[in-house]
């Protein structure tokens, strides 16, 4: 089968012809249908030789974190789905006993990282091929008759920001302003779940005047421009007072100064981009009651609520769709900043 | 292997020889190590030939939904547990695909009756045998090292309790009170987990002294006869306004004429015992604010927080040790109320 | 001042000339700039004698419980209010200082009854007056620059139903129905409610065709009539599985039939009608999982939330408007079922 | 009257003769009977002139945030409380108007401080006196029979980690860690207070053994050095994981360095200490689903509780009596770390 791999470091990704994988016991391999690109494969594209060794990702990988497919044979002992079952993978897998994980909340699993169990695509070949094998037949979510293509990225792009929202929710109460930093391939779905789910104001800010025209067309209440400006200009124009959350979706120094500027007495501070930045903390440090959380991606039982979302109509994702061909050009676009929305490569 | 069985409607359970079971795709078979008799099960033998049939249990059927052993042999496909490893087995078993049962509230799926999966003991054959058959691994819960015999008890007369009690959590404040009336199997455990978990007063309701001493030992604050006098003795002994929570592991109309007594403004009504009751509801029909619950069962995870009371040392099962061979006199005096806490039969 | 006012038991209210209350210590005196016209009112009214006497309600009494004005007297020692603020009156008022209380929720105050506190209008004289006292500035609520007579009912009419929604909150996630029995006074603005602060799909039921449609109009996603077929058509149209929450408006024994068949495990059965009706619970007698509850009109600081839902136009209630001399009327026309939306009175 | 003031920066506190101060318009005059000293005191004392000006506070100012008293006299309009009632003052007070402030939340109330408004003894004359002005009734909670010198430093020193420990409660489920850094006037008593409400393993850390002894005896599991070796002795000794929170009241940079070695997914890090440090936080800085809270003091239905506590003897707080003579010398031990427990004052 054709695949589209990362295969030295520091070089672009690749399409090649390798083996069609067998699923072993309790296993399951689906047949592709769509695959999403995203900025962490960039970020892990991005690292060093060294950096790339410590996270222990072997070379070359099948790219794809994001994966949708059909069923399409069974390992021995597997008989809880069904072949030609459409299904999306759930990601961030854990050991699947403990108890996170019995919560469904194997993003959070601690064992996951010392058992060698990644999510695919980043540290365990990935979907960006036309057959993938996935574990455990409990990782396979449903899609009944949603479209594969359009929905794909809900895995990452709708599950994340879905997770970072939903632990804000008792804050977003009427009259709150919300406030989404970055409206890119997550911040976009974010201000739409913002809209479907609570009743604040929604505010989004990023760095470009079509960035700010998009974030209108999905729903938010109001654009700015993410600079100095931008805590001012909220004050304004949507009103005084404290957001009560920010979600931060690019997490870098000049980022973090607008989240603490926007923030006050009980603020939720969500950073959810792949960064880490030095902030001062503590009762004299950050606003009182305020707190700083870093979620990560979702879990199983959240997957299935953005699922719903989808399917009542209440958010889509912008997507722009590649051949697997083409799928090195996709990453091209995403690491240049030419995507409005999300790449989904289609085998 | 031996087992214990339910051969005919009306009549005891006997010990009987049958094959001992080999576990199919997926499966798991433990050698039991304890399983526990629980008033579910006198309820299911004690209905008529019509209720049981209505129930579609098969006949024979060997009881016991209370089950723990040693994971014995494994059916193909099965890699999440190993062989030797002592677990207990969830009972109320889900789909294992929905959203209840990604979350772990596999006792609230939707799916479990149609599809026909049933607790081991009430449908399919349960526990009290040498082997059993578990039709997933994700339902077995690591023992480690706590005693089986000690703590079988807790897959459901721990696991009922904990489950209703975490519900209330949110009323159980500093200052509030939290009643338990029936001091039995579960009721004992709810006293342990209410004073190990909250800080609320807790008050005991039963029927005998000997069960107000019984209540008394294990923790409750307070102990008194649960007649047509308790809610003015505890409004004099204990204090005036309402209870915060009632737990009612009876629920026979004698004993809702008391819980809405102990009932005020926001009382949570849990309701645990299997009847049903004709009340007035609505806001002129129960007090402003009240709810009405009936919990079932538990949640995979909550059963692994059980396990952690006990390895903490905050709860404890009161257990009489049955053979498998005695297991029909276990099941009379339970039936008679001739027990203190659970029997327990070590096959 | 005129007021208008209950005079004898089972006679209409009048409109009579009554001295203009003073403010005493600690009071404030209101100017009334609207006035709204509730069931609970007709439902007093239709008490007999021996009833309304049990209630300790005086004769004669101004009505009025959904009050809003502007400040116009203050008593010895009022600072925290200024004269000339149009403020709305917080109804469900408790003795100000008990737990209940210190959390704004005075509605479920332990005490207020035998204190003799009780709402304006329902005890105390209300606001169908040219002028009305308020024992205490912590009961005003800000207004801004809200209509008075657009937004006065939302004093009850929008409090309460939210204050049942807020309670059902995390049941109501994607892929949930929320259904509203009852699309009156109050059930119109549970529509919007629902709309506005969750992604659930919203079912409204009522009895007669122009009801459906308002629904309709009013953001429900489907309405049916609320009569025997109503779950069926519910299952066929919307989708299989049970409500996620049901709020029931009307509590009477035929309503009651649709709030069980709707529901199923985990289901919120919020009952808020005035009504009392016989019904199974416990563990055999509702769905596993489910609970009755009966909320009682709403907390202070709701109350500023639900202003604020008015204030981004996303909660509006339909009103017709009413001169103090024809409250009468107003009265007439709600018992008579001629009204949709709620009856103002402007004094 | 006497009262014990700070006089000028940088120089002890002196007792000073004042004029009885007189209750205005909706004020209340309390007659001490207790007032607790602590490190916030020390703390302002501790600043420069500069930074004490910044702070807008008078001289000389009398001191004490934590004060109880009988009502001895009633402003114009005041009604809600008697002369002779026992009651503590609510420290931190807001405007009482906004929602948090009905919610009874003033601590985060967002208009105090421009609305000059500040806690007694920390801008405002305080409870370090024979008599004090509190300025509305609202924020005198009754004590009932709870002994005023006993129980005093509850407002502070038991309402802080009463509120760092509640927005922590979901994460303390059976089988988790809590630790506890710095048990001194307020870890003393969060210690108790994990182990009145939860059923978590508590451990203690500190920086002498007199010191762990102290948490021992007031009820931690462990009790280590808080070193750069606490980590791994509560890994080898209370076991692998995580900590579910960490409640550090010291926040300064060695201590930070504890609180992130000890956190993992989703650990709750609760800063309390009166301090501010830098950190990494974000995806990639801090622990997945971590979060950094700053909580500030606490509400007012959560005082309540906390006397509910100390009424079912669940928290005492280890306290040392100072006449009012000697309040100079109580300041002088609390700043030498010579006390165990609290110094109050009894005027």
């Amino acid at each position: 089968m054709k695949a589209l791999q990362y295969v030295e470091v520091g070089k672009a990704p690749e399409v090649r012809e390798v083996p069609t994988p067998e699923p072993g016991p309790g296993e399951v391999r689906l047949k592709v249908t769509a695959a999403g690109a995203c900025h962490s494969d960039s970020f892990v594209m991005g690292l060093s030789e060294e950096q790339y060794t410590a996270f222990g990702y072997p070379l070359p990988m099948t790219l794809g974190h994001e994966g949708v497919g059909v069923v399409d044979a069974l390992g021995d002992g597997v008989r809880a789905v069904e072949l030609g079952e459409s299904v999306a993978v759930y990601g961030p897998q854990g050991c699947g006993r403990c108890k996170p994980c019995a919560e469904g909340s194997e993003n959070y699993c601690p064992h996951a990282a010392a058992m060698g169990i990644t999510p695919p695509g980043l540290g365990t070949d990935g979907a960006m091929a036309e057959y993938m094998i996935v574990r455990d037949p409990r990782l396979l979510i449903p899609l009944g008759d949603l479209d594969p293509v359009e929905n794909v990225a809900l895995t990452d792009a709708g599950l994340t920001p879905y997770h970072a929202v939903k632990g804000s929710m008792e804050f977003l109460v009427p009259g709150s302003v919300a406030v989404v930093i970055g409206v890119g391939g997550l911040g976009h779905v974010a201000v739409q779940m913002l809209r479907a789910m609570t009743s604040a104001t929604v505010v989004a800010l990023d760095v470009s005047e079509s960035k700010l025209e998009f974030a209108r067309e999905v729903g938010a209440h109001h654009a700015f421009l993410s600079d100095e400006n931008a805590a001012q200009r909220i004050a304004e124009e949507v009103g005084p007072g404290p957001a009560a959350a920010v979600f931060d979706f690019v997490t870098n120094d000049k980022v973090l100064d607008i989240v603490y500027a926007l923030s006050g007495p009980r603020t939720d501070m969500v950073l959810v981009g792949a960064g880490a930045v030095e902030r001062t903390v503590g009762l004299l440090g950050q606003p009182f009651g305020s707190r700083v959380r870093a979620p990560y991606w979702g879990t199983r039982p959240e997957l299935m609520e953005v699922f719903e979302l989808a399917r009542t109509g209440q958010v889509t994702v912008e997507t722009e769709r590649f051949s697997l061909h083409d799928g090195p050009e996709a990453y091209r676009k995403l690491h240049d900043g030419e995507l409005r929305g999300r790449a989904v490569v289609v085998p």
